[in-house]
């Protein structure tokens, strides 16, 4: 329960879950713009985004993305695994105040590469606001 | 000249390109940590990163991501556009102080669904850092 | 479509407009004060901000500024150009949640110079929040 | 000696100086570029910026007024002043790392108006980097 060790390879079996969740908030889009230099005025223009099919201003997609990156990389696999891809279908918009859930859950393992795959979800709520996937690479005990 | 208007699907062809490039810094790092809540160690923890294959502390994968949102929600297709999907392949680490420049390239369209697909890459000089790819929905004229 | 490339003095024109919109929110506040130390009390403390003529925070009047620098350098004359001169006269205050755009416009030229001269105006909707004039020295090709 | 009163009009005389420092961080151009949105690639792209005139990235030139705004709003005049107009010229670029001293002296009143006039400039040791003018109305005691 130390913050720098992970799992390892052996102790990963199909069907954990991690999850983190967080409210987005105003300084979410500002720091994700500040970072990504993505000024799209349909996430830092309030008047053109009422003007959109979205009736508002949205977060980025990918700041959903970090959240699951969030997991992966603090719980499930955790400290010490290697990012090799990640694919993102995006189902819904996240508002400002929305409380986004990223959940992931192991779906497969490649011993030989050390590979674990995971389903990587957004959730607002009950809703599907991101699907996709995750493969990393996981250090072995050996 | 205005920042509210991207292009419209009719404008859109095969081989267009689009980049953004920009240095990241420790102020990235923290920024993309404090919007995604990701405090893996390998990113936020010196002395821990110093152990690792990496040798010192290495950008979030996704915060590569957010670059490449920067181009396709700015530039290319640029405002109007909706992401649909978006793959990523991580190929290299970007440590403190790289420059990386995202560049995107239109690969095909779907004109009865509207969407453009783009080849979605991260480079660090000449080195490829991420690969992928993504489909957006890009507004028509008509 | 390159982000590090701006207008050449050659082809800057009078007459020509560029824009860029974004509301202002507390996060813009937060981060104007973090960056200039500007904690003045009317842009910082709302109760003390409403016992005054603005019944509430208001805005730096520089962070409306920043938006006529964002257009200056990122879309007219855009990169390269270099920052002579910006004079601001402060029309209206910006509150929280105002949607400002800045709007630059080329009203002349100086040819040995490679001055290029602008009108530079913040609005929210209609209102003119900032009037002023900038100087940007551009690159000519030769 | 507390945070919400500045200087009546009646109090201010030719003269008066006031300053505020700050060392330019990496963290401070991030944050301007997040609040103003000006991604132009010589703040925040090392690459470019190196093959540049400047040889390396440089602080956005009005990140400097943004510390001549809070000299004038925190210390002379101080709180409860109303900006009305602010000049501006860029002398020499600010580096980051460079610490960057504003100074403001009163050089003017305009009683009937209420006007304080202020020369506003920024230096970075003896070296002048912005000179300006400032204009404030200033609260009477009647």
């Amino acid at each position: 329960m130390d913050d720098l060790t992970g799992f390892y390879f052996e102790d990963i079996e199909v069907g954990m879950t991690a999850s983190f969740g967080k409210t987005i908030t105003e300084a979410d889009i500002w720091g994700f713009a500040a970072v990504s230099g993505d000024t799209n005025p349909v996430h830092i223009n309030e008047e053109y985004a009422k003007g959109t099919m979205f009736k508002g201003r949205i977060a980025h997609g990918i700041l959903s993305a970090g959240l699951i990156s969030c997991v992966l990389g603090t719980k499930l696999p955790g400290p010490g695994a290697i990012y090799v891809n990640q694919s993102l279908k995006f189902k819904a918009p996240v508002m400002i105040g929305d409380t986004v859930t990223a959940r992931v859950e192991v779906t497969g393992t490649v011993a030989d590469k050390g590979f674990v795959e995971l389903k990587t979800q957004c959730f607002i709520g009950d809703r599907l606001a991101v699907d996709g996937s995750a493969t990393l690479m996981v250090p072995k005990k050996g």
